[in-house]
């Protein structure tokens, strides 16, 4: 049948992306359905992709690397304005566009442009330019995405008042002060980009620490370096109300306090768009933030019907997405066992860059195992020097008797990309031993493993 | 005995620093001499700090990595003189500088400032400022590194002919135009940071092909990146003779070519500093490029004399030279089974960058091993894109059978980083399904891995 599909993936991000893949690789016959130009997603159009490239924008722009050489007033180009740096994300966005739109049309992935929505189990209908269309699916993969959460009292008006959507749309003035309620990832992110740009930067949450799944050690690196460059804290305060007035934009906390600034970025919590599929259609339904339940082989109530992505949830990265997705796919064709479960990586990309796999202290503290712990200053390192960043740090957490490694937290320069070093020594059930005996390239920040599992060895003597 | 040491290391490189550090952990008296002002040894004076510092400057004042933003033409300062360099390597060289000084002397290692000589196998004599002084030693590490090797007809002025140690000390007016006499490491390195520069750059080398011991594959890409740039190779082609003449040099190479530069850097070999050290006094002799023969511990023909770093030849990196020292170390006090033999990876900081560990294709071909590859074209890569390196690639060597991996080869920004995530999977015998499972942080360069895997299976397929 034309309109009948082994799998049906509705959405197009990196969830998506790699389950229609990933299904066409095992012969299925796969549709991906998602809005016009909205292929690739959030992560795309308004998410990983521009923020990931407007903050490497920021830091040549800015001159912010070469601080340490020129001194710490130094700027590349003293006014950076908004289209300086959009022009830097249109090119990639439509870089990686072409490669999403070549990777599917190589895999035979059939793309179809519209609105999808369950008319029943097996049964879609594509809401589309030309009319609505209706599509029988074998399997669904439910990868819609999200899009930024909205508070009743906080009106974003994308001209003071951002979400993290409209952010990326900026066209306006570059602000010189900001406040950033919500301090999240995506909050941090944007706090730490706005500090970068020397914007007087005030951050607001209501819980009281922040990324509690991350070591306690680098949260403490992240603030130091994010105050040091001006960036306020205010934890455990609630956003009252907010207003403009004249232009500027004023919070009013419930502690009494008042912000203002030339804008305010709302980054709280995102919304499944799990709203527009009809998911009882299909026997299914969400949770309040429209999140859908899913178990380790992310199926659904309904057997054949999945999902993945930011739609259920925690950690809403991309690069989980994608494997996710991949798992999600494998499972539905019965070959999960092509899949070995690994330890998860966490990349955060404020500046300094944040990136970890496996046991925190804190966790291994509350589940009361025995550990110890060697760093590495990247001040030791000569990559660190030349680089200009002379503020990171890498912590290997590892057994005191085995040496096994139980974790890896890094803070500064390269931190996204080395960390992999990390897990697959993790994945393999490797010693701190291996690290001392490896030998790293010269210079490189990778070294740091070397210098760590040193320091480590030092405390146990 | 005050003046009576249980090593005695003879240069104060990275190989002679680790050497002497590790020798101190296990609680050895270690006296490590060195010449005034040399502390740190070629590495850190004029060899890789320097000259990896100088690479990184010329990358961002150059304007290098944004030209795919902003057009090839893009230059981040018009003319960029040798004082806006050096200023970053001299302030890299006096921090790293303090980092040596700091770890020998937290690790209680007496520095003795002056030359050494032995007077026999277990005493050597220090000519110092303040005259000579004899010191016995239990142990002698031989550590004395290399200096560039002349040839009588190539006069190295340091003004329009240079030697790899004089690039460095540049105070002169930037070159329009170089020839690099030699196609090793080194002058490819350096020919790299010329190109990179605009300059119109020629390389010589009587050697037919570049860098026998790295993958085809990447030394094609490089070559084909550097013509691009414009850079011409001078393959299988001897130089006869040298001349200067108004300014301009003048080379003449054996198939009767005349080759016309502003600069020439003559950067082949290296002649170790053996010949200072009185070697037949203790025993030793040197071949004739000064490099003392070593056993797999790093032992001389003497059996408390070991030797490591560039005196023993190559590799000749400070990566390798660091493991060796350090070894040797473990070796003279009965304590190898500290340390496991590991793969040993390469990085070559030419731009773009090179890495690889393990096994080159044209190897298991010579082997008559057989073999797939996967590749990951940076191309692909999001995180590329965003840095604006289009160029690299990532190569992975499994066995088609067992899928274990064999060896990994880069080249492009990052490499010589990312390398070591496939070197750890390499030493622990992991297979290319690992690459396919683990999830990347998004975007990286790191992610390069899983691409290529996935890449290697559909070749299976």
């Amino acid at each position: 049948m034309e309109n009948s599909y082994d799998l049906v993936v509705i959405g197009s991000g990196p969830a998506g992306q790699k389950g229609a893949i990933c299904a066409a690789k095992l012969r299925k016959k796969v549709a991906i359905v998602d809005r016009g130009q909205r292929l690739g997603g959030v992560s795309l159009h308004t998410g990983t992709i521009p923020s990931k490239t407007l903050r490497e924008a920021i830091l040549y722009l800015s001159g912010f690397r070469q601080r340490s050489f020129y001194g710490s007033d130094y700027v590349l180009q003293e006014i950076i304005s908004m289209p300086d740096l959009s022009r830097r994300v249109t090119k990639v966005r439509e870089h990686e566009l072409e490669v999403v739109r070549n990777q599917l049309r190589r895999n035979g992935v059939t793309v179809l442009e519209g609105s999808a929505r369950f008319t029943g189990p097996n049964a879609l209908s594509v809401e589309t330019n030309e009319g609505s269309r209706t599509i029988k699916a074998e399997n669904v993969l439910i990868a819609c995405g999200t899009r930024p959460a909205r508070h009743p009292d906080i009106p974003c008006d994308g001209k003071c008042i951002f979400d993290s959507d409209q952010l990326i749309a900026l066209d306006v003035e570059m602000p010189r002060s900001a406040i950033v309620v919500g301090a999240g990832v995506i909050g941090l992110e944007y706090a730490s980009m706005l500090t970068a740009l020397n914007i007087k930067t005030t951050v607001v949450d209501q819980r009281p620490t922040l990324l509690d799944f991350v070591d306690r050690e680098i949260i403490d690196a992240l603030t130091y370096h994010m105050r040091v460059r001006k960036t306020i804290f205010r934890l455990g305060e609630q956003v009252k109300s907010v207003s403009v007035d004249a232009g500027r934009v004023v919070a009013r906390l419930e502690s009494d306090k008042t912000l203002s600034a030339d804008a305010l970025f709302y980054t709280v919590g995102r919304q499944a768009n799990t709203d527009q599929l009809d998911l009882p259609a299909a026997g299914l339904k969400a949770d309040a933030r429209g999140r859908v339940a899913v178990d380790h082989q992310f199926r659904t109530a309904v057997p054949h019907i999945f999902a993945a992505g930011d739609t259920i949830g925690f950690p809403a990265l991309a690069s989980t997405s994608m494997e996710q997705g991949r798992r999600a796919a494998l499972a539905m064709f019965g070959r999960s066992q092509d899949a070995q479960e690994l330890p998860l990586p966490y990349g955060i990309y404020t500046i300094p860059e944040i990136s970890m796999v496996g046991r925190t202290e804190q966790e291994l503290t509350a589940g009361k195992v025995r550990y110890e712990v060697g760093i590495a200053r990247y001040e030791e390192l000569a990559k660190s020097q030349i680089l200009g960043d002379h503020s990171g740090l890498l912590k290997l957490v590892f057994d005191p008797d085995s040496l096994k490694l139980l974790g890896v937290h890094c803070i500064g320069e390269r931190a996204a990309e080395i960390v992999h070093i990390g897990q697959a020594v993790l994945a393999f059930g490797g010693t701190i031993g291996y690290f001392r005996d490896a030998v790293f390239n010269y210079p490189t920040m990778a070294e740091a493993f070397k210098v760590a599992a040193l320091d480590g060895f030092n405390k146990l003597a």
